[in-house]
């Protein structure tokens, strides 16, 4: 049995491994051929199995060039599980990928421990996951990630683009920063075009720019589900690549436009200052930064102020961002109003 | 919109991408926030959700090398389904994440176009996927795959290790040469301690090197489904990485071990080559590769002709390779036949 681990494959290492996710997890059953996942079906007429999957793009290179593990994992999960809330479902479980080049335990322990949180903010289950060790796939201390999330929701309750009306309300659920898009132009702007440290604090930001890079990706399930079940929101977009534009068409139907008011919610202070040093235009800014808002729910006017209300309880930054009005699916961010 | 694309992502490309994988698959609703399932609950009285999450490990240099990518998929999909179908389940639908440096669209549609030939012959269903561009995170070329697979079984008839006993047959599955695992070992063996060509033949081989190590991985669905539905089959394991003795072990209860006669089946001559060349103890074999078997599968003596008969007629060869004797979850592989 040296030959393998000789060739750079240590599989006792990686069901020391499996171990430790388990009790990470407190999920015992971790570790057989497939994940079980009993359905509890009382309540839902016809059920629809909604499932995402994701990764986290090359936010994981700064984690990498930080040293530092444990957020990322939420971030894997926020990716997946926000997609599956996006069409009205709820989160049932969830499956991580980690490919590695040679597996170091204690990092992929941080990585795994990161899954596990995010799995509970979002108040679903970890049944299984995969961890690869693949010697001369990745290049030294590279790793991927790829989630898998599996929701479920009522087919008559999915969300759809059809239920939306000229004049329904958009409010914007404030985003933890950048989230987990647009990295490639971050390292661009910031490493390559330029030679920030990490250790630097950039103007208008609370943390240095490892942790302000790293911020975990928001997990909107607890504070939006709710209002789901109850059928107050309409539909959802989540705010990913492609920023605000991209995501938000996806939602509308053919006779329908979104507006939004620019300087009606706050931009993060990071993506000003990415704009700034990278001399990015405001369409570059706004097709690759969620610009401040995680994700956009449209509601009916008369339940705009009950939902907002009802967000900010659950602890959300909520804001009035803007509305439908007549249109062909266009995304039209007025700036007049700066 | 021009600073992210030279800041090494072309979102278009990746539209572009998404087009070609709807026609691919023939499903239209690719491309949504997430992947919708309709459940068919008919027959079911206690469903349970079965999921599985694997690579295909380094195989993909494997196929990077040789520069052809239209079966790496059916690998993908086969680590997943046939983990699925070990606990009895009948996998319903699939995912695909493909973490790329620089996405090259006639590479990802021949990765895909073996995702959705592999989805076909599991009889299951491409719900979504995501290609993720990744400048600096892969080296010139190089690329991840991870697949995600979630089946249904009636809680009452998942396989499991309690209705196995003593003088049960093992029925042996050939594999289809190595599949996808032991491939570190592989190319340490074959291009790192020795310098063969891909074009190259071995001894005893049918194909060349490159398509010899590029064999699909069977996916033993249509096969084997049939007879889990009929309640022949008692325990399934799926042949992986830790070879007979990991995988046979993890289905048998404290009480049984399996007695496998070598001999009894032809182990592929790809394997005996990697033996001999590499000069590999039997323990390092046995430890690696599927010896042949990609999946063993257990059933009670007085139906086990009969289940071999309809595997056969189902296209399988099967062999009579052992039985379940009295022990502590051992797997012996007895070489005094040989």
């Amino acid at each position: 049995m040296d030959a393998y681990k000789k060739a750079g494959v240590d599989i006792n290492a990686g069901y020391k491994l499996v171990d430790d996710i388990k009790n990470l997890s407190k999920n015992s059953a971790l570790g057989s051929f497939g994940g079980l996942f009993p359905l509890e079906l009382g309540t839902y007429q016809n059920p629809v199995l909604v499932s995402g999957t994701d990764g986290v793009g090359t936010k994981l290179l700064i984690a990498i060039k930080a040293n530092l593990h444990k957020t990322i994992g939420i971030d894997l999960v926020a990716m997946c599980v926000n997609d599956v809330l996006a069409q009205g479902a709820k989160p049932l479980f969830f499956l991580d990928y980690l490919g590695v080049g040679h597996l170091d335990n204690d990092k992929a322990k941080d990585i795994v421990s990161g899954v596990v949180e995010g799995v509970s903010q979002a108040q679903a289950k970890l049944v299984g996951g995969e961890t690869a060790e693949m010697p001369d796939m990745y290049t030294d201390g590279h790793y991927d990630l790829a989630g898998f999330a599996v929701g479920i929701a009522d087919k008559a309750k999915l969300l759809s683009a059809k239920n939306l009306r000229e004049g329904d309300v958009l409010l914007g659920l404030a985003s933890n920063g950048l989230h987990s898009n647009g990295f490639s132009l971050v390292r661009d702007i910031l490493f390559k075009q330029h030679d920030y440290s990490l250790d630097e604090t950039l103007p208008g930001c609370e943390l240095d720019l490892k942790h302000e890079l790293l911020r975990p990706t928001k997990i909107y399930v607890k504070s939006v589900l709710p209002l789901i079940d109850k059928g107050k929101i309409t539909a959802i977009a989540h705010i990913t690549g492609g920023g605000l534009p991209e995501n938000v068409a996806r939602i509308l139907p053919d006779n329908l436009s979104a507006e939004f008011n620019y300087g009606s919610w706050k931009v993060p202070a990071i993506m000003e200052n990415l704009q700034r040093i990278g001399q990015l235009s405001f369409d570059d800014l706004k097709h690759t930064f969620n610009l401040g808002l995680g994700m956009v729910v449209a509601v009916h006017p008369d339940v705009a102020e009950d939902v907002k209300a009802e967000l900010e309880k659950s602890g959300e930054t909520v804001y009035r961002v803007g509305k439908l009005v007549s249109g062909h699916q266009e995304v039209i961010i007025r700036k007049d109003q700066q």
